[in-house]
């Protein structure tokens, strides 16, 4: 018998906080039986809604924070005034403790980040923390890594996403060797890419043992799914992940606006319904709603801010998995396990 | 009465070479009657295709060349053999002594950056070149740029870009203050973007005469069209523009499957067949074809590698509006105007 999955939620967090936080949990539990849950927030907010969901709030640990987390706020704002006290902090500090096993939070991005950091710790050996994410393809889905944690990576730093992003995919897609791509652009003796180019011979001479390195991918590989992992500098990657969002809506439009501009479009509409149906499931953002934390001590889910209960429950699902399958052990082993570039030529010290 | 536009070809560009040059030009001619051109490239493939289009035959030019520069060739070998006698470098060279008004190629997108900055060299007061492309949005086209020519940026060359993007929306767009952003990240106190924060000031507070300055805009906001020009370097450039493709791509696969998947679903695309067209209409990538070379003294339009003789035709058209509009007098005239960054501190030279 496995031991039951508990998960830490900020209750407050996102624009909807408890209203879509409370239902969501309730979806996601119909689905994952054996979840348990410690949930934070305001006692006047969020007990009534567990009182509507009976089979939640028997398996809820409630605990009454008084202060909320603002999706505006600077980071370090938040950390002033909402550090051991926010239903946001304490939501991280559960998975710490122990008495959690993940942490999902709908709220401000920076926020959860710095106060994740600021917790949780780095992981020895990683330098800076990542946010991955799954991207639908033609194929199915990549992780796709760093979206946004870090802005800049030399080789190291690449290296350390391509390993963590492998022991994601490992748990995700259960898989033995993701393959793993390095973002990078088409032309050829272009500048300015050393990093990429320096990461690319590390991976490539590495020989990883649960990592099979591709070599580049390009833009349009992301939507292919041509490789398991796709691995770039979180500037990069924030701006791909919401151009792809942003074509899939202007796309979406498109559509809309083809179907309504005749007669014979409407009937055909109503004909293909049950095909537009299929189409807008699949390209459902709460589907795959769900930015990882990688590179802490702890795992700490970010859900889109703007999100409803479905959209929370896939979070929160995603949250349940990756502490079901262990991801931080498999991290960890695989950091462990890889190539540091600098450590090769570093003379062993005498003492600790 | 206007003077004719004249057009440089390099006939031998792209995968298919004169087989779609040679019609793409006769169908932009078509279009824009008043259009001369220059055309280089190995006679005995182009002249039997003149033959068969008379009316371009009549307003053109050959030059017979006997080396083409290939597809796969790297920008330094390209340069080394092509030099002076490719067809690339002749049609490239036709703008510079004034043959022509503008060079289109679909060859090698480095081998024809590297070329075109070898023979037309920078404009003064601009140190790097960039790649310019229309992107089609909810509200109609942008202007994005950099898209791969230059890898990093600092704030100058930044303002360099948002000054060429304006200048050649005010062509394109014929907008008198093309609003302008600056691509970046949504996540505040983040660090490593200093390059786009003091762009930013630079633009706010540079009061530019051609230019309105809006700020930040992120991923999502290139399918919504929120600014007539976006600004990034051409790595994040790069990966943007692919990652867009890729996802249309992907979702058109995606339509496809939907409306095969039933009976039901195939009766309605029949009757929704006039909207499928003007939706494929729509997002044909054939009809926004054409990056243009900003920052060089001369315009160089580099067409899709792989289009057919309809998305070279578009390539063409675009460069005879910015050779018709007089792109590079405007750039030039706008650059001049700009704030230089580091202008204010050098003291006056009292020599050239």
């Amino acid at each position: 018998m496995t031991r039951p999955v508990t998960i830490a939620l900020d209750a407050m967090g996102g624009d909807h906080g408890p209203s879509i936080v409370v239902p969501g949990a309730a979806l996601a539990l119909e689905r994952r039986p054996d979840a348990r849950f410690v949930m934070f927030g305001d006692e006047k907010l969020v007990l009534p809604l567990l009182d509507a969901h009976p089979k939640l709030k028997a398996v809820t640990t409630f605990h009454h924070t008084e202060v909320s987390v603002k999706m505006d706020d600077k980071p370090s704002q938040a950390l002033r005034y909402g550090r051991y006290k926010s239903s946001m902090w304490r939501a991280i500090d559960a998975t710490k403790t122990g008495e959690a096993d993940v942490t999902i939070s709908a709220g401000n991005t920076g926020a959860l980040m710095a106060m994740s950091k600021f917790c949780l710790k780095s992981m020895p050996q990683v330098d800076r923390p990542a946010i991955a994410c799954l991207w639908p393809t033609a194929r199915g889905e990549s992780i796709v890594l760093d979206v946004g944690a870090t802005i800049g990576a030399d080789a190291r730093h690449l290296v350390d996403l391509a390993v963590m992003g492998a022991a994601m995919a490992r748990v995700v897609f259960d898989l033995d060797r993701p393959t793993v791509g390095l973002l990078n652009v088409g032309v050829e003796e272009i500048k300015g890419v050393e990093a990429v180019k320096e990461a690319g011979r590390i991976l490539r001479e590495g020989n990883l043992p649960h990592l099979d390195y591709h070599g580049f991918v390009e833009g349009d590989d992301l939507g292919k799914g041509t490789v398991d992992v796709v691995v770039t500098e979180g500037f990069t990657g924030n701006i791909a992940l919401k151009t792809a969002e942003g074509t899939a809506r202007q796309i979406a439009g498109y559509l809309r606006a083809a179907m309504n501009r005749s007669l014979m479009a409407k009937i055909g509409y109503l004909f293909a319904r049950g095909a537009f149906a299929a189409l807008r499931d699949k390209m459902d953002p709460r589907k795959v709603n769900g930015g990882v934390f990688l590179g802490l001590e702890g795992i700490v889910i970010k859900s889109h801010g703007g999100t409803d209960a479905i959209g929370f429950a896939s979070a929160t699902e995603l949250g349940y998995e990756m502490a079901r399958e262990n991801l931080m052990a498999k991290v960890r082993e695989m950091v462990a396990a890889s190539v540091r570039p600098e450590a090769a030529p570093q003379p062993a010290a005498t003492v600790e």
